[in-house]
C-alpha cells in the first residue's frame, strides 16, 4: 500500500472510530433515528464466534428499539462459492439462528433474502455508474481475492461491493455493525450515496444517507485450534446447536499451552486467553478475574468451567432452537413477512429514485 | 487485435450471418418460435437513420406476428451521459415515432423503459458471477470507450454487456436484430445464457436460450454531410418529426459532389450515392434506375427527387405523429401496459431462476 493511500485508510478508519462511538452514545437514546443493515451469508448454521461477535449486539440494537434489517445475502455465495444446493435449507436455519438468540421480527425487524427484493436489486445498475473501474480495483477485498485465487475473478465478485451498497442504501440503513476490515466496503457505499445525491438531488433533499460504521467491541474469538478466526471450514467452531455433549467434546479438543497455571495472558498464551475471553462472555466475569479462580487447576478445569459456562448460557437459546426446528411454516412466514416489507420501503426508494432521474412514465 | 482474436471474431461473424439467413428464412412462416427483443436508447426523436435502419423492419417483423419487446434504454443513458433531465421526455417521443412508424403496442408487441421492469435488472447480480473480469476486459466497445474518453471509465459502462444480456435473456429473446458492430455484446449475451443453463440447469431443460443475431440487409443511412453516420449530434439528419420544408430545407444543404451527371457509384460518389438510396427506399426502384432517371438533371434535381419522395413516403407517418403528439395519455397508457406486461414475463423468469438456484422461501 503506498503511504498516501495507507494514510487515507488511517484517516477513513480514526473518523469511523470518532463516529461509531458517537452513535452508541447517542442510539438507545434515540434510536428511531437510526435504522441498522446486518445480515450474514446462509452458508450454514451460525456459531459462538457469531453469536459473540455480532448476534447478540444485534439482538442488543434491535431491543433498543432500532430499526433494523436482517438481509440474507444468499446471491453473495454466489460470487464466491461454487455450491448453491443448500442456500435455501441455510436460510431457514440462520432464521432459527436468529430467532432463537432473541431476534423479534415484525414491525421493527425485518429478515429477508436479498434476492427477493426485485425494487433494491435494480439500483446496482445505476449506483454502478457511479463508480470508476479504478474506483473497484483499489478495494482490498478484490485484490485479495485476484491475489489468493487460481481461478479468474469473476464480475460478481468485482462488483460486490457496489451490491453491498445496495443492501445498505435501499432501505436508507444509516448504519452497519462492521469489522475494521469492512470499512472500505462501506467506503464504496458512502461514496455511492454522496455520489447519488450530488449528481441527482441539486437543490433538494437528498435521498440517502451516508452510512455509518458501528465498530464492534468484542474482541474476535479465535478458532478452537488456535486459528485467527472460527470457521466452519477449519472445524473449529462450536456451533449453536450443537448439544451439551458436542460442545464438551469440542471444547476437550481445544488447544491450549504447557503452563498448567492459568494465566490471561493474551500476547504470549493466545489460546489460553481466547477461551477465558469466551468463559467471560458468557459469565460477564473479566477474564482476568476467571484465570485467578481456575489458578493451579490448568487446562483441564479451564476446559470443564468453559463447558459449564456455555452449555448453561446457551441453555435457552438450544431449546428455543430446538423447539423452533419443529415450526418450519413459521419460519417461511418470518421470510414471506421479511421480504413483504423490504420490497414495500425498496419500491419507495425506488420511486424517489426514478423521479429524480427523470424516468418516470 | 491478436490473430487468434480476430480468427474468432471472423468465426461469430460467419455463424451470425448463417443464422441470421436462417432465421430469416423461417420468420415468417413460424412467427412464434421466435421473440424479437430490440430497442432504443431514450436521447432524442427518431430520424431518418433510425426508420429506415431498424425501425421499419421492426414493423415488419411484429406485423410477421413475431413476439416483440421494444425497450426504452434508459438507464443506459446514464452510462456515457451526463445529461438525464430530458429522459422521461424523450421516452415518450420514441413511443409517438414508434406509433406512427406502424408499431402496433398489445398481445404481440410491448414497448416498456427497462428501468421500470425491476425483476429483469436483478438478474443483473447473478449473472454477472458468470463473466470473469478478462470477458469484460475484451469487448470492443468497452476498449474504444476506455481509449477516446478522458474520464475514467465508470462500472456501469464496463458492465454494460451484462446488463444488455439481462435486456434480452429476462424474456427469453431469442432474436436480436442488430448490425455487425454488436456481435461482440451479444456473443456475452450467448455465453451468459450458456454458462447459466451449464451451471444451474443440469439434468433439467434449460431457463435461457442462447440469442442470435439478425442482421441487417439496409446500408447505413450516411449523414447528409457525408459523415459516415446519421447523427442528431452532428446535425446531418432528418427526423421524423420535421415538417416538408424542413426536410426540403435540410435536403437542399446535403453534401454531393462537382459531377453534374448523377450515376449510382458507391465507392468514389458516397454522398451522391447515399441520396439515391434513400430515394431507392422511398420508391421501391434500384438507386441505379433513380440516378438513369436523373441523369443530366444534376445536382439539384436529385435533391428535389429525393425531397418529395421522402416527404411523400414519410407523410403518413408524419401525419399519424401529429395525431398522437396530442393524445399523452395514449402514450402513458402504452408504456404503462407494455410495463405491467414485461413485468409479468419477468417475473416468471425470475421465479425459474429462483428455483434452480435454491433461493426458494
Amino acid at each position: 500500500m503506498s503511504e498516501e493511500l495507507e494514510t487515507n485508510a488511517d484517516k477513513i478508519l480514526a473518523e469511523a472510530m470518532r463516529m461509531s462511538e458517537k452513535i452508541e452514545a447517542d442510539i438507545a437514546q434515540n434510536p428511531k433515528k437510526y435504522r441498522v443493515l446486518t445480515g450474514d451469508r446462509p452458508t450454514g448454521r451460525l456459531h459462538i464466534g457469531h453469536y459473540f461477535g455480532s448476534l447478540k449486539n444485534r439482538v442488543r440494537l434491535s431491543k433498543l428499539g432500532v430499526p433494523t434489517m436482517i438481509l440474507i445475502a444468499d446471491y453473495q455465495v454466489l460470487t464466491d462459492h461454487d455450491a448453491f444446493d443448500k442456500i435455501s435449507e441455510n436460510t431457514k436455519e440462520l432464521v432459527i439462528d436468529y430467532l432463537a438468540a432473541g431476534i423479534e421480527p415484525g414491525e421493527n425487524v425485518c429478515i429477508y433474502p436479498h434476492s427477493h427484493v426485485p425494487e433494491a436489486n435494480q439500483l446496482m445498475v445505476p449506483f454502478l455508474t457511479l463508480v470508476t473501474k479504478s474506483d473497484l480495483d483499489r478495494n482490498p477485498t478484490v485484490k485479495d481475492e485476484m491475489a489468493k485465487s487460481s481461478i479468474p475473478l469473476n464480475a460478481g465478485m468485482y462488483t460486490y461491493p457496489v451490491h453491498q451498497a445496495v443492501d445498505i442504501l435501499f432501505c436508507k440503513g444509516n448504519v452497519v455493525p462492521v469489522g475494521k476490515d469492512q470499512l472500505p466496503h462501506l467506503e464504496i457505499a458512502r461514496q455511492i450515496a454522496r455520489r447519488f445525491n450530488n449528481k441527482f438531488c441539486k437543490g433538494i433533499d437528498p435521498i440517502f444517507p451516508e452510512p455509518h460504521a458501528l465498530l464492534s467491541k468484542t474482541p474476535m474469538i479465535m478458532g478452537l485450534d488456535g486459528s485467527a478466526k472460527m470457521s466452519k471450514s477449519l472445524g473449529n467452531t462450536i456451533m449453536l446447536s450443537a448439544s451439551d455433549d458436542e460442545t464438551a467434546k469440542a471444547i476437550k479438543k481445544a488447544k491450549t499451552d504447557q503452563d498448567r497455571h492459568i494465566t490471561y495472558d493474551p500476547v504470549n498464551r493466545p489460546e489460553v486467553a481466547n477461551l477465558l475471553r469466551i468463559i467471560s462472555l458468557c459469565t460477564d466475569e473479566t477474564p482476568e478475574a476467571i484465570a485467578e479462580r481456575i489458578g493451579d487447576g490448568g487446562g483441564g478445569m479451564l476446559k470443564n468451567t468453559l463447558t459449564e459456562a456455555l452449555n448453561e448460557h446457551l441453555r435457552p437459546l438450544r431449546t428455543k432452537r430446538a423447539e423452533l426446528e419443529q415450526q418450519p411454516e413459521l419460519i417461511k412466514k418470518v421470510l414471506n413477512e421479511g421480504v413483504e416489507k423490504a420490497r414495500e420501503i425498496a419500491s419507495k426508494t425506488l420511486l424517489e429514485v426514478r423521479h429524480v432521474m427523470n424516468m418516470e412514465i
